[in-house]
């Protein structure tokens, strides 16, 4: 079946061209530790080092900057209470227009003030996903301002796609690239750099054993919401969307679990060996690459660290 | 008063030549929110990333590359919990020979763990420098190995000298450096890098107020010990040493105190915003930074964060 509108080459290589002078083109690290306990190279992308600590950046600033001027002028509106709202936040910001974010009431502190930072403007509303879109959607039709979704928007796809065609443009002969798997913004945008400019490596999704709904979607064929998650991975609680699951579904190699154990520890190795931050989601597919998998060993990995927001005051493994 | 025998330009550089298969070049990061922060550009030698994680590999590989094959042969030796112990142990297993560490029987089992990671030979001791210091000529004694000391020694000197030459080939028009102090073999070998380099620029010594001996013998003109030290910088402890400070004595511009309260949250907000690990010692000079001194304000800055070792389960703010 073939997908319409699908972003092309052309389209992921414009966004990164749009979006350049506002994001970090983020270093590619390596750790001979890592190598050695895994018995793999693994190239790890640091998107914990992205403007506003998470590649969601990429997405949003693609996003807004794909808007009319008449669209811009009245602003961008979401409901989150994660990276994308920051990102969003901070994206409007540069463009000087308004950002509404929808947050839980139940939102941690960490997360508000890190929004209100970007100067987003915060409406709180009870923590059901139902309150959250109606009161998102009174707020679209008060101000004008565009709904931007987290993932399921082909301008997100195409942002989020430019962090692995940085890493590619860079490692070209990569075995395998493991990313992490929410609502499969970065997961089908990586698909889709790989499709275009290095087919031969297989992509694998990683998500967290407590919000498997991607992993039961690949093995029914159909895509299963993500009901009641529960993992230490609060990036990866959402569904897959009408966008993202039809590009996963064509071109995943595989979905690997684990468990908020091997995350914990996986998050509390790169600290300690590599002295860089990493959020629980972006230690998923490291916990993927420390899992002794056959597949995996003697391989040229590429593993894309998401983000690096944490709360510091709440360390998982203490 | 000329001193006798201190590195040259040309020791610095051959040591530079000599250690560079062995040891990370590692970056240097900036962050706009500590720019704006701070009213200052800042720009971070990431030693936090040096192999063995810290400054010390530099001299700890020059200073066993400087020695001849009848002296390698035997081995090498110090006392240490720290940084220094770590390095060491992994020149020796580099270059395949004994290294003899005397530690004091109180030390962390996570020092221990690493010291052992590396293949030193660990000789615990009590807890004195009278029982340490004896114990190593014992071991020296009956073993023929040669003493590394940790910072009084020149090939450790230019060893260290190294990372400030790598900094100042990059960003060549840097107002300032500010350097934590202990011993000073960090300290003194950035003097001499910048001495001959970018005379310009000024190189201030960041200390803890609970071990404020360097701040003492800058005030007085002589050399005070460091005695009951009491600092979260637990790299921080040691007295200036013979060989460090006359070059101190000559060159510093300035010594700066932070207390332990600022060196903890100067360690959060680089984690928090720049997402890398660096230990209490390398935030020292981070904290001066953020401390509002009129003399800092709209300059360019070099902050060498000199090491990224912590207990990841003792978080100094938790």
């Amino acid at each position: 079946m073939k997908i319409l509108n699908l972003p092309t080459l052309n389209d992921i290589q414009a966004a990164h061209e749009r979006i350049k002078p506002f994001i970090h083109q983020t270093p590619v690290l390596s750790s001979q530790q890592l190598n050695e306990k895994t018995d793999s190279s693994l190239f790890f992308k640091c998107e914990n080092f992205q403007k506003a600590g998470a590649f969601k950046s990429r997405g949003a600033m693609n996003a807004i900057l794909s808007l009319s001027r008449d669209e811009l002028s009245k602003g961008v509106a979401t409901h989150s209470s994660g990276n994308h709202a920051q990102a969003l936040a901070r994206a409007a910001m540069i463009m000087n227009v308004p950002a509404y974010i929808v947050m839980p009431s139940t939102a941690p502190k960490v997360k508000v003030a890190a929004v209100e930072q970007y100067g987003g403007k915060i409406t709180f509303c009870l923590p059901t996903l139902e309150a959250r879109e109606s009161t998102l959607n009174a707020i679209i039709e008060e101000t004008g301002a565009t709904l931007i979704h987290p993932y399921n928007d082909y301008n997100i796809i195409a942002g989020q796609a430019t962090a692995c065609l940085e890493m590619i443009s860079k490692y070209p002969d990569l075995d395998v690239i493991l990313c992490p798997v929410g609502g499969g913004g970065l997961l089908s945008g990586t698909l889709l750099s790989i499709r275009y400019l290095s087919p031969q490596t297989k992509v694998i999704a990683c998500e967290p054993e407590g919000a498997n709904d991607t992993w039961q979607s690949f093995k029914t064929g159909n895509l299963v919401p993500s009901l009641k998650p529960q993992t230490i991975a609060d990036g990866l609680l959402t569904s897959l969307g009408s966008l993202t699951w039809p590009i996963i579904k064509e071109q995943i190699h595989d979905v690997i679990l684990v468990n908020d154990q091997q995350i914990i520890e996986a998050m509390k190795l790169v600290l300690e060996r590599m002295k860089i931050v990493i959020e629980p989601s972006s230690a998923v597919p490291v916990a993927v690459a420390l899992s002794a998998i056959e597949e995996l060993k003697n391989k040229k990995i590429g593993i894309i660290l998401s983000g690096g927001n944490i709360d510091l005051n709440k360390i998982p493994w203490l």
